[in-house]
């Protein structure tokens, strides 16, 4: 079977697993977000680490289910969350939450989000759930202190790529690090391949971040689904702008200073976007992006050489890395 | 001892272990706020009814302190994020988290602390823990519900007295009865102690929140360091306001209809507080709200004798259910 056709494999019995789960009706200002949060969609990537690390250790797949399922509803309540903070309007398409309620709807049905999500986590087998907890707790306050740099970040001009790469690890990889660690843990996986399942989820959380830096700016826009340029737009501190910003000289440097900060922060989309794109250009950041993207990609997939896997299983994930690494949606 | 020494043995035995808590600096808006709430103080109902009944079933006090821990933090976190739904600019006195930095920073260190309650209660011993975690979700569940009911009362006006009480059994008195109910798990307690101690905690929080109610409108603004009248200026839908607003007629139906919804809503402190509280007491709302206390405050002390517990144990659980609910602040 090839990778893509073993994903949607998973995807399946994970929506199959979601789709079972009922919540009760009342009060209904409670439940509905949740229910339509979860019904969105996406990729369903962390689930399917899940589901997958699981299997390659053996695990039973009705042990793995609630687990993923908690992995992904906690997704969920960070994006929910993290929406009414950055007062963003649309997440896969669909209105946001609380602009489709309110912001305490919003608070409160995530907040209720956060306590299913350890709920489902408690189905795991009594012996794995201490570990499980533990795990959870600490990828969860690694992501709250990730998203608060985020957004200190912005009130910043001195941002380095140290500290923007150290901000998406803990706001994006640990939590691909511990949907990878967590099926390693159901599977009963030794401490050393669960560590080297952690490494490889969180190497790919990087690339796979880069990666959506990228398709910001060089993206189809059919195929991502979004407009083009809109990190530009919002001046929000990637990888690119980041490194531009340390690195732009003479004229590139009067183009960041007067788009990102200055005078011509509110120009016209086309211009903005085409304007920073060519200092990007200039000190030739796409491909130094698709390298970094090849780096962190090749770093998860030589981890996993020191795991007791099989090299089949070895072969199928290093697949999955290289095709969520070089997607472009 | 007399119950007053007691509980303050409690507290203070609470709170070393709180000030022994350690946090990480940074990112300093994420966490500063939590020492900033957990340091404001309060009673600490919860965690001394969690180390008095652990006490009472014999477990060991450094098995118990985390456990206490980890309800406390949890009511601070409801605390924290319904400040922020209901905009309320005090809490104990000083600036909420919400007004003193602001909305977001208030929502991101509210998750933590909700994360936190769970961590601290892994410190459990092992094989309390699926038990333990299972209590707290359910009662956080319990809580959000109650709370959306809350605002969703808000919006309406035919709300009943009994959808009052199941509301406040929710947002307020489950939390009460699994402090009680952690104190009796980790002691090892059986599950007919373990109920009865539920019941008790849940009937002595009703009896809890019809005294606030009760303080707010008959209390000594010294005593009870707020200033009176605060739910009527607010239109706050009390078991004292709704019953009012259910039985009233004739003349007492006008005064209600022209503060409550009417013009008068925005009528000057006294003038609104006065005519209010004459309804009131024209209906007796203040002895019957004494005699409600009384009934509830009567039942938690009558399952006790279900219990296992020595009559000197259960003898010191009435004393500080009637400490608890003939306070004046």
């Amino acid at each position: 079977m090839n990778i893509k056709d073993l994903y949607n494999d998973y995807l399946t019995s994970f929506n199959a697993y979601l789709n079972s789960m009922s919540l009760p009706g009342s009060p209904a200002h409670l439940y509905e977000p949740i229910v339509y949060t979860m019904s969105l969609g996406g990729k369903r990537l962390r689930p399917v680490l899940t589901l997958m690390t699981a299997d390659m250790f053996g695990a039973k797949r009705s042990d793995v289910l609630p687990v993923a399922l908690s992995i992904e509803m906690f997704h969920n309540f960070t994006l929910l969350h993290d929406d009414v903070m950055d007062r963003a309007d649309v997440r896969r398409g669909r209105p946001t939450v609380h602009r489709k309620w309110n912001d305490n709807v919003a608070i409160l049905s995530g907040d209720t989000m956060l306590t299913l999500a350890t709920q489902y986590l408690t189905l795991v087998p009594e012996h794995y759930l201490k570990g499980a907890i533990e795990l959870f707790n600490r990828t969860a306050i690694e992501i709250y202190e990730g998203q608060q740099m985020d957004m200190d970040f912005e009130q910043r001009d001195d941002v380095t790529v140290a500290e923007y790469m150290e901000m998406i690890r803990l706001k994006t990889s640990v939590l691909l690090g511990a949907a990878c660690r967590m099926g390693a843990l159901v599977g009963g996986a030794s401490s050393d391949d669960s560590n080297a399942l952690y490494e490889m989820g969180v190497n790919l959380g990087l690339a796979f971040q880069l990666q959506d830096d990228l398709l910001d700016v060089w993206g189809d826009p059919e195929k991502f689904g979004k407009q083009i340029g809109g990190d530009i737009m919002c001046g929000k501190k990637t990888f690119l702008l980041i490194t531009a910003m340390t690195e732009a000289t003479g004229a590139d440097r009067d183009v960041l200073a007067y788009y990102i900060g200055g005078d011509g922060r509110c120009a016209p989309r086309e211009q903005k976007v085409t304007a920073v794109m060519s200092v990007y250009d200039n000190l030739g950041l796409r491909e130094r992006a698709i390298s970094s993207i090849a780096s962190y990609s090749a770093k998860a997939v030589s981890v996993l050489s020191k795991t007791s896997l099989s090299p089949h299983n070895i072969s199928v994930l290093s697949e999955l890395i290289n095709m969520l690494t070089s997607r472009e949606s």
